[in-house]
């Protein structure tokens, strides 16, 4: 048994759509962000790194959504959600969640978490208004040189269209008109049609 | 043939010291960033995002250090630079990985890049007077959580210890006393006697 440990909206739903496409069995645990949970000695326990996600398997806890996410695709080759026997495809997609992480996230970060690279306010207060901006030109990036049809990959669906899709549920709260992102609202409209994603959000959403 | 765009002391050089370890043949081609080469078009035909490094494959071009790294050690299995018998010890290459892209090396890029996370000079100041000790806390957390011995996964050298090495590389300039970091000091210099380390650095003086 997999167990995820979440908060709700944050980049652990990519790992729990992922998780609901497996097929694998799993369970989920939320974190109660508006108390600190994450970096209380419980959790720290689990993830040193006081963040989510974390999934913990038989063999240990694994933690980055990339890792995370490449590892439900390996664990259940069945259910097709990486291109496991294409290495140069494969790397293409690990390309996507590498830039998803380091990039895409991190703009996104510095909205809500600017303490991170700043002590003072004035600071944080800039790094926020350029939070839209940025967030606006990963995603036209990514819609011309990294965005396939219907699927990130093309024809294959992969664990790098929940990821897409989870950093993508953030933009407008980050300032940014979908109106712009024909493609990125295209793929969300597609995503929301799959029961693996319908049940991750409904099992968020239920708090489970 | 493999091709490595890079520039020097940048995070590419993980990247060099696997294709020296892989035994693959490559060739490598310097920017100069000095004059802005790698936001010219003829680069930005090569990788759109601008950055180093980018790997050209036959099927077409590689992005991002951890897709990259992971390409090189699945195309080289002889060379054993990943266990990719082992989806979990893979998988926490991959978060060693992941964590060094998204969080350590932009720890570091708020001392030189800052301009990418607001627009005001104060701003990049209060930033830059956070990376050292942000770096400080991210080498402490890997010392604690990530740095087996005498390779990051133990026993096995894998692209993770090239990686490692590389962002390690800026601790000084970062600000960073390397005294107070035992163990990733003496992973470099156990790094530094490797052969295909010294070539990669060679071959990077040599601007070759
Ligand atoms: N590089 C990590 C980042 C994880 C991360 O930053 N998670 C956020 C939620 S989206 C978090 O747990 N933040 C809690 C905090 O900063 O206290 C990954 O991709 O998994
Ligand atoms: N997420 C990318 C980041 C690549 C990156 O930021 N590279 C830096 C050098 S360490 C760069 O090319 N900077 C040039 C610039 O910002 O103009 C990776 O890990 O490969």
């Amino acid at each position: 048994m997999l167990t995820l440990y979440y908060a709700p909206k944050t980049c652990a739903r990519a790992s729990h759509i992922a998780l609901a496409e497996s097929g694998l069995p799993y369970r989920t645990q939320r974190l109660n962000f508006a108390e600190g949970e994450q970096r209380q000695p419980a959790y720290l326990a689990i993830n040193p790194k006081g963040r989510v996600p974390a999934l913990v398997t038989e063999r240990g806890t694994l933690t980055e959504t990339p890792a995370i996410l490449a590892y439900i695709a390996q664990s259940a080759p069945q259910a097709r959600l990486a291109p496991l026997d294409d290495a140069f495809a494969y790397a293409q997609m690990q390309a996507v969640n590498a830039y998803l992480c380091s990039t895409v996230h991190v703009a996104h970060a510095h909205r809500f978490r600017a303490a991170r690279w700043a002590d003072d306010k004035s600071a944080h207060e800039s790094m926020q208004r350029k939070v839209a901006s940025n967030m606006r030109e990963c995603f036209e990036l990514i819609e011309s040189t990294m965005l396939g049809s219907p699927w990130v990959l093309g024809e294959q669906y992969s664990v790098a269209d929940a990821y897409l899709y989870t950093l993508a549920g953030w933009l407008e709260g980050d300032g940014v008109d979908l109106a712009g992102l024909p493609a990125t609202r295209a793929h969300r409209d597609r995503m929301e049609q799959r029961p693996a994603v319908q049940k991750a959000l409904a099992e968020e959403a239920a708090g489970a």
